[in-house]
């Protein structure tokens, strides 16, 4: 995208005005090495004046913390050109907002818009635009502000296209990458059944092969078989990926993965034995059009099974595949997406409230005074800035998590999987405490936005719809934590016997020899963290005892491990919690930023740290270097941070720059008017079209008039 | 209703197998003084058999319990009788369930069964019912059941009717309670504004007296002075109470209320000069039919402005109210009615992720053994029996606070004040601990259910937005914690000066005396109570101090308590805490039941008190007599707590007594045939209806052929 088609912009797209802003502002920040004054916006209606005032004390260039995040200017520009592209395109937009709309109507708008959506991207990808494009449009800020609702043809791309080049051989591959990649056909991806979830082994789909016919037959025997779930699967797809038990010379050899035609290419009816259909309304993601998707003696060419790892041989001779863990990466590779997507949704959350309770002016402080902003109330600076902090938390996190994978990756092509346990383990409980933190997170936004909050056309009912999924999805939350204890206490044992630790678990040397001792306690980053270890590795051994001391007692390793599972669970959480602290506090204390942003974000990374430290200040006290005495200075530090982020809370959002389209908020706009566009978004509603409904005359008016 | 009448069951309402089943089985327990097992069905297919042989090895009568919440086995008995009377009408059914519909479809369909539901309630109410069918059918499970999102007249009756009464002169009232009460006109109750919310004094609306024409002019002289939220405001009402500041001879004399029609009684067109309509869709009570509502100069008589207290005289003198406090009395009136409403939403959400625990096997704890049910899981009792203990925890303090409140309204009445602000703390801080712990609860028990809570067929969704509003509305919980903080920090004055103490206080003495000591921890429930006491001793103190600090220090009082306010909040969570648990422990003891019943009740609040110390657990080491050492044992005996109660679990949700209609969620049904359900839902949704959504020749087949 050029200069000159920048400017053939759409009234309605604010993106441009900030593509404008950000290049006049990119351009006076690096000329004069000023700072400016944040973003401004020209020709609009007078901003609110409260978010004006706010701007103009920002001790920081909220540009800088752009790029910061963007990974650099060049990168921040093409992110806009990117957004202004899709989001300028009035077919993209609701002529009547998704909410009012009836279910079956929301999926076909759905199809629409993702139709359209796809072939921009395919368009810009013909252009020579890089596969980027698919990751924001899929699963980043920019998809969510198009398909806000979930997008029924995502897992095309995300799970069908990636398991047909993971698990298929090269034959597989050229037989329908090619018709996949060019959208000929949609695939979905059809692992979990009503009866099965997270433990996949469970899986009760059959696939039996015959050997006459050199066919697969599918099958579901059982109701709890049936296929429940897979988004895409209820009327879009036409193809699937379908998980089931492989049976072949009369030998179960667990779950492997067939292609299955769904429906027919032309008239999209479902296929013979296909019974197929849509699960119904859930809490959120309405328009993903998840499925069901049962089989009555379907046949399927044996070719069709994907046989990059395992194989059954055309007389059903089934050969192994050389390792399960390869099938490993797609999973964590999901899970470091969804950490990414986490620091996203929180971000939007972030900025929403705290743009608002710099508006919204209630009540009063002191008598006779005007009614305060309510972010100048402690209490609700609690309830933001920690969650604020918390971004950061996510994206530094997941970024070295990425960077993990990325490595760790590469060395299993090499044949080394040394790091693959402790990656593992690290995903498992990343993703279950990220996850869980942002649907707490969210929600805690959304309640100090009081009750306009609860209005749909804050967005915050979605986002919070959109991240409380993600507790359960890719893992639940408490299986996966459950996952990383039992690497745990592996390492645990191992740090007993004196054996090498890596790196992440390496702090549970300094509890096995004892030499932690007690220290005394400064407000200190470095205290924070070496206090989140103490407290990890006081409760992995804490866990480890407990065990023991149970099989010891007669009781089965099993047993112990069930009676002893909430505290594992919670030593996997304050590991994550160590892990995340350690993290967000080292990369700022890396960053080459200016003084200014770093001071900013150092206060943001000790607020996470003390945040943390006094929500659980009951494990502190027990296991680590804080006494009852330390508790109260720490309070005050947290307060102290809390006041010294206030002023420049509305520049960190702004930071963080996420367009007015993207938010989708009437809360959270980057003008401020509140009130005004409230009003705007009710006077959509179909109801407010007339000033009398059809009810009045049908129920109202004769029950009002049966006394008279 | 007689035995007869319940024989003319239809087919579709299992209260009626219920109300049978009761009837049998107290005649069986009250004959032979033996235990029944639990309810059973009948004329239906087969249970699940997990779920029976929970309910086998129950080891007490789930009836005893049903009859213990309802008030003994006649108030069962009339309650069921009602609940069939209501439930198995086929009109107050929905065809389509209401999560396919359109908004404006929702709000048709809500009018429709409001109109039907109150003509019903009428007739009974006519036929010599009491009262209690009102209470049932507006704010408790019963009208939940039928308008599962919200009932558009539900505040004629809860607020416009009682406004009428407390706020009307005798002339009022003899001029409007006779249309109101038989339904010629529908009210609302109109006092949030968009601008304004909790802090009522700043209310903007207008009310100028006109003392030529004897009129009050009403006006909405910004943006934010439209009133915003009131519920049936939107399209339903006629009239309402509006709440505006009372302008007369120059002077503005606060915020009174006015009778003011909204629409015509005939055409149901807006009166002139009213700006009308919906706010829109939110996260949850979309049939509700919120509205906002504008004033332009709009006239009524001087006698509209309601008169029991303050006066306008005819020359516009105004003549002040006798006392403010006398409005207390309905707001604290509503706080009790919602922890009512609380333990409802709580039980519901308990009974469907128990039963769905019992039913649902995966993954497994042995290998080669099979799937066990979840609810064996450690950690998923962790998660649901906290929960569970929250239900007994929050009707018994219900209870109490109800008892409380008519002892003090009946003080009131005699112009007895003094215990008014002891009542007025109380309503405060456990409206908020409840209403917050609900939230969280029902959240968690929804995820608990893992991705089948996400459906919501599973009515988990929908609970939660009719239980998270509660948070915001009628007071929010951080402003409503604050005002508790104030009581308690002038009791500890009180107590440090040696001053008599309220009951709900006196605990602060011993805090005062410092006569605590450090005695040696038990795990009885006695040490449970007196160290949430303790703590909340210890935290009002450190409030008081720190505030006393800063005061010292030179801050402002309403500064110093400010920055004292995230403390100051968290005392009185830990004071409502400490009431609930002792309240719980009490009720416990006094309880005239079974031994078998009364050992169920005790663990249940022994959990329920262990549960939030370990939650807590910083707090207790810091100011109760609970030391590091102790710790340990408590989380074994919270293991042990619930190793006890899991053999009862689904004995105590059946003992809730919620029938189906009520619970109406497929994971939650009594027979547990939980998979068959839901695909059942599924099998409602309009798109499954027909094979092939017309978005795929739409949108789908071009898209797809586009690239041949």
């Amino acid at each position: 995208m050029t200069e000159t088609s920048l400017k053939s912009e759409t009234a309605d797209c604010s993106v441009c005005h900030y593509v404008r802003n950000l290049i006049e502002y990119t351009s006076n920040y690096f000329r004069t090495g000023k700072q400016a004054m944040g973003f401004k916006k020209t020709d609009q209606v007078k901003n609110n004046e409260d978010l004006e005032r706010e701007r103009k004390k920002c001790s920081f260039n909220p540009l800088e913390l752009t790029h910061l995040i963007d990974g650099g200017p060049e990168k921040t520009k093409e992110r806009k050109e990117r957004e202004h592209y899709f989001l300028s395109d009035p077919e993209l937009k609701d002529s009547v907002p998704q909410d009012y709309l009836s279910h079956k109507e929301k999926y076909e708008q759905a199809v629409r818009k993702a139709c359209l959506l796809f072939q921009k991207v395919t368009q810009l990808r013909d252009k020579g635009g890089d596969l980027e494009i698919f990751r924001q449009t899929l699963s980043g800020m920019l998809g969510s502000a198009i398909l806000k609702d979930g997008n029924p043809i995502t897992l095309h791309y995300v799970m069908f296209l990636p398991t047909l080049v993971g698990q298929g051989t090269v034959e597989q591959q050229a037989e329908w990458m090619g018709r996949a990649w060019n959208c000929d056909i949609i695939g979905t991806y059809a692992q979990t059944e009503l009866g099965h979830g997270t433990f996949i082994r469970g899986l009760e789909t059959t696939a039996h092969y015959d050997p006459k016919r050199k066919e697969f037959i599918l099958n579901s025997p059982t109701l709890t078989s049936y296929k429940w779930w897979p988004g895409g699967l209820g009327h879009t797809a036409n193809y699937a990926v379908v998980v089931a038990q492989l049976h072949t010379q009369g030998v179960c050899h667990g779950i492997h993965p067939f292609i299955v035609q769904l429906r027919d290419e032309e008239t999209h009816k479902p296929m013979p034995g296909i019974k197929i259909g849509e699960i119904g309304t859930k809490l959120g993601m309405n328009a993903t059009n998840n499925g069901y998707l049962g089989f009555d003696n379907v046949r399927i060419p044996r070719e069709q099974m994907l046989m990059k790892n395992a194989q059954v041989l055309e007389d059903g001779t089934y050969v192994k595949s050389p390792s399960d863990k390869l099938t490993y990466g797609t999973m964590m590779f999901v899970r470091v997406v969804i950490l990414q997507d986490m620091a996203g949704y929180m971000s939007k959350a972030a900025t929403i409230s705290i743009r608002y309770s710099a508006v919204r002016r209630q009540s009063e402080l002191k008598p006779g005074e005007p009614e305060p902003q309510i972010l100048d109330y402690t209490t609700q600076q609690y309830k933001l800035f920690p969650n604020l902090a918390a971004c950061f938390a996510l994206r530094f996190n997941a970024a070295w998590l990425w960077n993990m994978y990325n490595s760790v990756t590469a060395e299993l092509e090499e044949g080394d999987l040394d790091r693959l346990p402790e990656l593992h383990a690290l995903s498992c409980c990343l993703k279950a405490v990220c996850t869980a933190d942002v649907a707490h997170g969210v929600e805690t936004c959304r309640l100090a936005c009081g009750g306009h909050g609860y209005m749909t056309c804050s967005s915050m009912p979605s986002i919070y719809g959109l991240v409380t999924a993600a507790s359960t999805y890719e893992g639940e939350n408490t299986v996966l934590l459950l996952q990383t204890a039992r690497y745990l206490i592996k390492a645990w044992q191992q740090a007993v016997g004196g054996m090498a630790l890596t790196p992440t678990v390496a702090y549970l040397k300094h509890a096995v020899t004892g030499n932690t001792g007690l220290r005394r306690w400064e407000n200190t980053a470095e205290c924070i963290v070496r206090a989140h270890q103490q407290v990890a590795a006081g409760k992995i051994k804490m866990c480890a005892d407990n065990m023991d001391r149970r099989i010891r007692g007669g009781i089965s390793p099993e047993d112990a491990w069930n009676m002893t599972s909430i505290e594992l669970a919670q030593c996997a959480e304050a590991h994550a919690r160590a892990i995340i602290v350690n993290r967000f506090v080292e990369t700022v204390a890396e960053l080459i930023v200016s003084d200014a942003l770093k001071t900013v974000l150092t206060q943001l990374s000790e607020l996470y740290g003390v945040y943390w430290l006094l929500q659980k200040s009951g494990d502190f006290l027990m296991y680590s270097d804080v006494t009852s005495q330390d508790i109260s200075s720490l309070q005050k530090w947290m307060e102290q941070l809390l006041a010294q982020i206030r002023p420049n809370a509305v520049g960190i959002v702004d930071g963080f720059d996420i367009c007015d389209e993207i938010l989708s908020s009437a809360l959270g706009c980057y003008d401020g008017r509140v009130y005004e566009r409230l009003f705007e978004e009710a006077s959509k509603s179909p109801l407010n079209k007339e000033p009398v409904n059809i009810s009045f005359q049908k129920y109202l008016k004769p029950f009002l008039k049966a006394s008279l």
